[in-house]
């Protein structure tokens, strides 16, 4: 058994990668990204998230608000960097998740570097963002994003 | 990366270890009981159920009824014994689906040898099956099936 390729393995079936976009007067060009790596699994069986937050070292484990579930996430963006995708470096994930997993790594190293506080690493980060999870929903449309 | 770790992982998450107990007048004692495993995931990323379909070398891919979805599936008592089994043993998963793992995995040793054939072993496997999943929605209450 190696531990590292089972939780790669959990997380290409249960783990999301996001950027998610939000309205925020409290950033620079106001909208706030912000990227997070978690996990969700039904609470009542919860180990492996206590795994993945032990072998980590970092994120929180909280029920999310369907209530049915917990989830294991990680937003700092430091954290991400340092700790979530070093690890997706070394055990990559097998299927086409692994794409989002690069535009993710990519975002999070640009944000790592302060990018985003200048208008031309905010745009490049967006992009890179609306490149990911086709098939998600996203709350705004990359047109409503007027800077 | 040991894929053997990465499939129990991906297992961990996404797949079910199911036994399933249906009304038939085939079948000795007016029920049919089948074990299946199977692994679910959206279409778009069938990349980990071939990746299965090809390790364990049986077993079919097909969409699901919600069309959304593709399922890797093994029906075969002979194939779940003999391939499916002898990996999560070598390899077992790390939540509490190990416990239903194990109560399948007695299941189907006791189909393979036949015991579903008396009322005894038909019993017996009627017992651990009702002892699975137990948070799962089951077609019929242990009462309703009368021997």
């Amino acid at each position: 058994m190696d531990i590292r390729s089972y939780l790669s393995g959990y997380a290409d079936g249960e783990g999301c990668f996001c950027v998610s976009i939000n309205k925020s007067e409290r950033h620079k060009f106001g909208w706030e990204i912000r990227p997070s790596f978690s996990v969700s699994q039904n609470s009542d069986r919860a180990q492996v998230l206590e795994m993945l937050q032990k072998y980590f070292g970092c994120g929180t484990i909280r029920p999310d608000r369907s209530d049915k579930t917990l989830k294991y996430e990680v937003r700092s963006v430091d954290e991400l960097v340092e700790r979530i995708i070093p690890h997706f470096e070394e055990t990559p994930l097998l299927s086409s998740k692994q794409h989002d997993f690069e535009l993710f790594a990519e975002i999070c190293q640009l944000m790592y570097q302060g990018s985003h506080h200048e208008m031309e690493g905010f745009k490049r980060i967006l992009d890179l963002a609306f490149e990911m999870n086709p098939s998600g929903i996203r709350k705004y449309a990359k047109e409503e994003i007027k800077l």
